[in-house]
């Protein structure tokens, strides 16, 4: 990883020069739209649904005016946006800086697509994986030529062998969010997002252009038609595990006047942005095994920074497993878009959390508001999907929380 | 349905005219790729996977250079190319043809496309299901507005009550493919991905424009960064039940130099086209619970004559239960769009059928070929999924063949 000190600010700019540095390299995913869910998420929900997740229910029922715009980094390279970090990570240091190759611990899509990177880069990559890690995630790293390492589940544990590979090599650190080349690289997808979403409404918001801007969508008439011919995003949902994307893409969004809010699960305190927020300070370890695996982490102090800055995230929201279990099955059956369940918190904030939907009804008001939702991934398997939704013996220690959805225990996750 | 004498001809310029009428009506779906599974349709298969599916291993496996589209019809409206063909059989009805309703036999996605465009053009629609359906077939029929009538499964109990219906109501019947109305509607898909991919490649060929072309995919370089260059479409594989779609795009494409290959499954005899191809004559009634549960229906009179008629369909080509059924997690894991079993047949062939792969390889040579495949339809289920890819108490009866995915019964069906 570049030094810190030699690192641009998190500025629009920044986020800028790092798609001119990245975009070669990655896809300018879709932005895609579906009648059903925007339709699902402009009709007020039961108070029984209200209460049945735990919400307050003696308000009435929020009814706001949303369209809702996918940006599917589900189909980004290696099936997650962590592409774009990782190769903005690795274009920012030079040959000489790369000489011994790049490490990182993760078990996830970050460890994809640092192997992606290096691989691109003709660097070695090293992937500190823990032993418990799931079969099909050690060969997706190994598949782009990583050479993964395991270790215990523990973050000492981790860091300990990382330490150790760092000392036999020489291999650069680039860890998976709590970085600002990671969180610029991240940012770009919002950058697209903005101009796709123009593009689609015909809207010329801001400084972004049309050029290259997906117009298939805004053709099929799918969501647009119930606008009242708002132009551009007016907000932004990007869910927050370690905080690294939601970072990007608040900065990216900083002064065009598009609010982004951030998603969390709430299982066993996965929300830790939201309730750092209401401490005043930052959760620095987060114990839980919500569905949504890739948002399991805390944020890192730098993500912290951003997150916390009510100029940059207007608020944080958080969802339950069943919401997100919903939304991911309303995405595949209805959408008919693979995510994986990290994937669907932004869009349960969307349909299910009522503190979120009173807020747009009572600011969007009549016009509404076009909102864009990040797809962060689809890294997931059928079988793990069958599991999912298949009521399974593994269903009662999975409701007292010891047990995740691939078998794995809980352990404690800090940043890192 | 419009009388046949008064029906246009099945031209290309037909087509374009059916697509002026539905335009409005429906999606223009996007055109995605995916560089994976474009990279695993230019490896050669291995002689044991050959012989496993049954297939001629004594041959050294085809190497066919194939860049694949897949235009997505999963995301039309009702989720299916269904909505197509039932606009356009409205639209060619006038104010008074259309004033008794219409009425369909079908449990599937017919049933929902004429609901819907029934609903639509404010006409009471009527759908003869057999009482067996699926619950969520039988809901979502109902839930665009459609009366539901139920029969037995054999198609004359079926036919029966259709006759009742029309006797009681003077309601319009709109069959499902054998009518040139369904037919050229269907076509219209091939227009719009003949612009897209040419819009995608950056050719021109042919009289399409490029207005309007889904440019993202192109943008992302997926699938595309691997062409030698070449522009716009050589071949379409279009999945075929009953032949409706397939006839529509054979018609569509005419004389355009695209060819027109059509897919089946195999099981079970569900090959009808191939089989009455091979004898010379229509296979009149086909009994199979393929899982690709759209494509159980033979051809029809009119269907049968495009669809053996070579200057029109090049050839047709089978798959397997289990090609299916690796083909389609190869589309939900990798490619991250989700589709029915019945979508994804003619991926199936462009992957697996060595028939198919070694023409391909023979005449497309090292330039390769730009080759679209239909995604008919994404109308499945998490559990649905679930059922199809986990080992399950069914498989034994179903490896028997006399019961299908969801536990219906063996059934003929014939065309009409």
């Amino acid at each position: 990883m570049a030094d810190i000190s030699t690192c641009p600010p998190l500025t629009r700019a920044s986020v800028q020069e790092a798609h001119t540095k990245i975009k070669s390299y990655i896809h300018r995913t879709p932005v895609l739209t579906c009648q059903t869910i925007t339709q699902i998420a402009n009709t007020a929900q039961t108070t029984s649904d209200i209460s049945t997740s735990g919400q307050d229910a003696s308000l009435p029922p929020a009814k706001p005016r949303m369209n809702l715009f996918f940006k599917c980094e589900n189909m980004q390279k290696i099936g997650a946006f962590k592409a774009r970090g990782a190769f903005h990570a690795l274009s920012r240091l030079s040959a000489a800086e790369l000489s011994n190759g790049v490490v990182t611990h993760s078990s996830g899509n970050h460890a994809q697509a640092l192997a992606l990177a290096a691989k691109t880069f003709g660097v070695k990559a090293y992937v500190v994986m823990p032993s418990i890690s799931t079969p099909s995630k050690i060969e997706g790293t190994k598949s782009h030529g990583a050479e993964v390492i395991f270790s215990g589940s523990t973050s000492e544990e981790r860091e300990e062998v990382v330490r150790g590979v760092i000392e036999r090599t020489g291999a650069r650190l680039v860890p998976p969010y709590d970085h600002p080349d990671i969180i610029l690289g991240q940012g770009t997808l919002a950058l697209e997002m903005q101009e796709q979403v123009e593009s689609m409404t015909g809207g010329y918001r801001g400084e972004g252009t049309t050029r290259g801007g997906c117009s298939f969508a805004a053709e099929n008439g799918v969501g647009i038609e119930e606008t009242s011919g708002r132009k551009g995003l007016d907000a932004v949902i990007a869910p927050c595990g370690g905080g690294g994307m939601l970072s990007g893409v608040a900065t990216a969004l900083q002064e065009t006047g598009i609010k982004v809010f951030g998603a969390e699960p709430s299982f066993q305190g996965a929300d830790d942005a939201q309730r750092g927020l209401k401490q005043g300070k930052r959760i620095e370890s987060v114990k839980t095994l919500t569905i949504a695996d890739g948002l399991r982490t805390p944020l890192g102090e730098i993500t912290w920074k951003v997150v916390s800055d009510t100029d940059k995230v207007k608020g944080m929201f958080s969802v339950t497993e069943e919401q997100i279990k919903s939304a991911m099955r309303l995405m595949l059956e209805r959408a008919k878009i693979f995510i994986e369940p990290s994937a669907a918190v932004g869009v349960a904030v969307a349909l299910y959390n009522e503190e979120f939907r009173h807020m747009v009804e009572k600011e969007a008001g009549e016009e509404g508001w076009n909102v864009g939702i990040v797809l962060t991934g689809g890294n997931t398997t059928v079988d793990a999907i069958a599991k999912l939704f298949a009521p399974s013996a593994v269903q009662g220690e999975r409701q007292e929380g010891k047990v995740g959805m691939n078998g794995e225990k809980i352990a404690e996750n800090v940043a890192g």
